[in-house]
């Protein structure tokens, strides 16, 4: 069976291959503000699930894979009741860190998995998590180092947790996971609830070995 | 300046190289048991922030760098009172997983950060950091597979937050890093006190586009 992650996020991809996975990417051309108007009373989880849905949806069709699963994931940034998506410069990003830092946000990350069975999409699960993100104080000078590796600009609420933001975040309540784009543990149960056990994905190697371990 | 890190574990290298550092690796030969046989009556914090030190004061003394920081870091997954290390076996792995499933554990890592001046050791700052950890429930094959791949054998606490262990993992409370083997917020803050500025080790390549950056 074919894993198919409908998403060009490098962060997802790295964080399924280290967890034992191999999937193919095609990513979908999903016009997202044309979908988000659809919805306009629609809450973050909604919003994040639907873009999740039709970017899984789009690429399913599009490959009509005899045996497969196709993973669409949408993250967002809810912060002070707006959720944000990529800053539009560092300008944007730095006005963005003045007020997440020692603050709190919400990243939220709607997911989509579909089983495909004979190039038909014949069972469908949804559903989203919500992680808090805690915020460190960088200085005005770790600010500026950061802004100026252009890594904020390049991504949604202008951190990344898995990256050099990690050194600006204090911590989490929720799955780390979610936060970097794709939760391990949710997509564990869509999995099983379209029939399909994670561990039968698994890498037949032993795909521990050519990772890094855990600390001793 | 160098920076050295003193352990052994790929989880810890591949961490900081996520987050803009090179590290050199030297390993230090300290005698845990001998050191922990010190300190009976300790923490579990001040024991792993004893062997923390213990290691990097230790690859310091032998290496005599001109000008580097040397970071030493040790892990412990403390639960139902006791503190675990690396499971003897398959079947202590199955155990401690029939006993983790569905409940939670202290992941304590201490962190030593030594600055090295003209090849001594010139000022040192040290801590620890918890992180909860919320164990999901795997089911009984998901069990077999995971033990199959010899992952949990190999790590502290029969887990993993970044890798097979992460389906299995539902959630943390305080900074994923720290479970994986080092905190970023922590050794940021440990370098400042001893006058070193995080963003001043990273590498000067615009080390973002290297690597995963965060979702769409």
């Amino acid at each position: 069976m074919h894993v198919v992650l409908a998403s060009a996020s490098p962060a997802r991809l790295s964080i399924l291959r280290g967890a034992g996975l191999d999937p193919l990417v095609e990513v979908s051309d999903v016009d997202e503000d044309a979908l988000l108007a659809a919805v306009p009373g629609a809450t973050a989880a909604e919003k994040v699930t639907t873009l999740a849905g039709a970017k899984a949806t789009t690429v399913a069709r599009r490959i009509g894979a005899v045996d497969a699963v196709v993973i669409g994931c949408d993250s967002m940034l809810h912060m002070s009741g707006t959720l944000v998506g990529k800053p539009v410069d560092a300008d944007d990003a730095r006005a963005r860190w003045r007020e997440m830092a020692g603050g709190t946000g919400e990243l939220v990350t709607g997911h989509a998995v579909l089983r495909m069975v004979d190039g038909e999409i014949d069972r469908v699960a949804e559903g989203h998590a919500v992680t808090v993100v805690r915020f460190g104080e960088p200085t005005d000078d770790e600010l500026d180092a950061y802004l100026g590796t252009g890594e904020p600009m390049r991504v949604a609420g202008a951190f990344t947790l898995d990256g050099l933001g990690g050194w600006f975040v204090e911590g989490v309540d929720g799955d780390p996971s979610n936060v970097v784009g794709i939760s391990l543990p949710l997509t564990r149960r869509l999995l099983a609830g379209v029939g399909v056990g994670v561990t039968d994905l698994w890498r037949s190697v032993d795909v521990a070995s050519d990772r890094p371990a855990a600390s001793d």
